[in-house]
């Protein structure tokens, strides 16, 4: 199976050409197409979106052998922006020692090449369907991204019984790392209106400041939960303040704060909104707000033993079911099926000189293979 | 005394008919010059400092008949700028009905005409000195104004020992407040250090906003003290909050608030500064200070017994004594001798339309005049 292992590379390396900087568009969507349509792959990219969060491309692809179950994979094309200060062109590809470098490498073209070359080295006669969901913005509004690709399925009638999304998920070693769930995040503006005055007469003024202090104490003696059996406790951070006033003899007529909540699936943003009100509204705080995802959790079970155990098999390696982090799209596709993330080591993904082990893009395209085929195999 | 009391309006008139938006220069310390030359006075007028807060524009002018006490009357030409809106061209004084109107009617050109229509009023056999420390920055920063004047009465070696402050401290009619004292001001900045993450992960980053809050909370909790007999409690206004973040998903570095105190004399600027220091400090905060001003109070008696008494015999009305308000100069005179201020009626002050009563001034004149021979005649 050696010269069909190396097809990760080969394959990561041709869509680690096309740069990609978030919105991804063409090129890189094009690569991607021509190397599933051998594979009988049905390909559907289109276009989508308005400024500001738009266009979106995305890439659509599916194949059905018969009647089984469907398994998706997941993922992205677009990269952030490398930055300054690479030892090579970011999206020249280029092995140094064990090392594949470029921006992607792990995040996560490398995890779109070992989708591929798992199908290749899956048997003709596995019973089903199987899809990839790719977009061009995962790492910018994502407005237009994976959302816009659960549509279009729907559309197509088609809506997957487990799902993989690739980011790269594992830390000091391949598949030590899978993760179950995210925690959700909202972001809430807490204003206290007041009535600006002169310090030296403060009775003919109103100070918003006082009362906005007595909120973000009884926020910071909040707590939320003690964390569950799969994630840790719920946290709420005061992330800013602003007042914007200069003249010191002022008392100002507004103060303001921002807080910033990870919150487990103990919550919904909707009640955290709630219960943030229900302390900000009786001391004069007015709270609007911004759920940027919903908290998720796929129960460990089949899917996550069948990753385990494939994860097992190719590298021997103990895999820690996770649900750390930030927020990914995920926390969309969760709302279809069971979803698990697991992809490449994280350890340089967003920095200079972006890289992947080569033996980590061979050892997950045949993890990635055993887990499709046990999946639809049932 | 018909026609020397009309001199308080002629007076005035000129004063008033020289711009001197703060700081004041030139033509209207000339004016003065030459109403004070007739006098008798010697009138040294100097200049003053470098930018930002010079040069600046001074005159002190002195008058000595044989040994006694050392009367001075202190004030300011300059003004604050008229803005827009004005009925008639702000320096040019028109009279409409019983009312002058124009530009430092009130504060303090009427109140320096009276202070010179006084000593037209005198008797010639007064023993002991009279001075005038009049400044042209009394509205802007005031650094080279009336300490320089106190340096240059030094040099001269003269102190006095009784001091009028000529500000409108007048509220609703001529002599129903008198002020023997002005509480302190000081600003402090306090800056709360952190470390800088990301919201996901906390654990990694040190939020500066919770030590912030605990400190502003524990401020608020303070009581400086209930108040004393002439001032009303000193009071503690949070007057801004800074952190400066736009990052939704970042945990701040830095976090810092803002704080006014107007203080009685139970205390000193440095006292509160070390105070707020004791709180911020084992909370990690650390405090810049600038103090404004010290309080001061000259204790009623003799000085404030005889302004009262000049009142009554003039208008009819019972004063009251007061220490409210902002700072004036007579926090710095306060140094040399018992102060008190007396003046117009306040209520056009810095407004548009600025105007005094005409009988207010002749009322001023003569009041000044009886305090000045008791003061002399001890
Ligand atoms: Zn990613
Ligand atoms: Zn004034």
């Amino acid at each position: 199976m050696t010269s069909t292992n190396d097809d990760a590379v080969a394959l990561a390396e041709a869509l680690m050409a096309c740069p990609s900087v978030t919105p991804a568009t063409g090129d890189v969507f094009a690569a991607l197409e021509t190397m599933l349509l051998p594979l009988g792959f049905t390909v559907d990219r289109f276009v989508v979106g308005e400024a500001p969060d738009g266009p979106v491309e995305n890439l659509l692809a599916w194949r059905t052998t018969g009647a089984g179950p469907h398994f998706a994979f997941a993922g992205h094309l677009d990269v952030v922006p490398p930055g300054t200060g690479w030892t090579s062109d970011p999206f020249v590809p280029v092995r140094r020692g064990d090392l594949l470098h470029g921006r992607g490498a792990v995040d996560m073209k490398g995890a779109i090449a070992a989708f591929v070359a798992a199908l290749r080295q899956l048997p003709d006669d596995l019973p089903g369907t199987i899809s990839l969901i790719i977009t061009g913005d995962e790492e910018g509004p994502a407005t237009y991204g994976t959302l816009a690709l659960m549509d279009r399925m729907a559309a197509h009638g088609m809506r997957p019984d487990l799902c993989l999304v690739g980011e790269p998920t594992s830390s000091a070693r391949l598949g030590d790392v899978v993760k179950i769930g995210r925690r959700g995040s909202v972001n809430m503006w807490i204003a206290v209106e007041g009535s600006q005055g002169h310090v030296a007469y403060p009775h003919l003024a109103d100070n918003p400041i006082p009362r906005l202090v007595r909120i973000l104490t009884a926020i910071e003696a909040e707590v939320l939960d003690e964390g569950t059996d799969w994630f840790q406790p719920s946290n709420i951070e005061i992330t800013d303040l602003e007042v914007g006033n200069p003249a010191h003899n002022v008392i100002p007529g507004r103060a303001s704060a921002r807080i910033s909540i990870r919150f487990n699936d103990r919550h919904s943003g909707e009640s955290l909104i709630e219960r943030i009100r229900a302390i900000a509204g009786p001391l004069g705080g007015a709270v609007t707000a911004k759920i940027s995802g919903e908290a998720f959790l796929t129960q460990p079970g089949a899917l996550s033993d069948l990753v385990r155990g494939a994860i097992r098999e190719v590298t021997g390696v103990e895999t820690e079911l996770s649900t750390t982090g930030g927020t990914s799209d995920a926390r969309f596709l969760s709302r279809l099926c069971p979803v698990v993330e697991f992809g490449l080591c994280n350890a340089t993904m967003h920095k200079l000189d972006e890289a992947v082990a080569v033996e980590d893009l061979r050892d997950l395209a045949r993890i990635y293979a055993l887990v499709v085929e046990r999946a639809l195999r049932g």
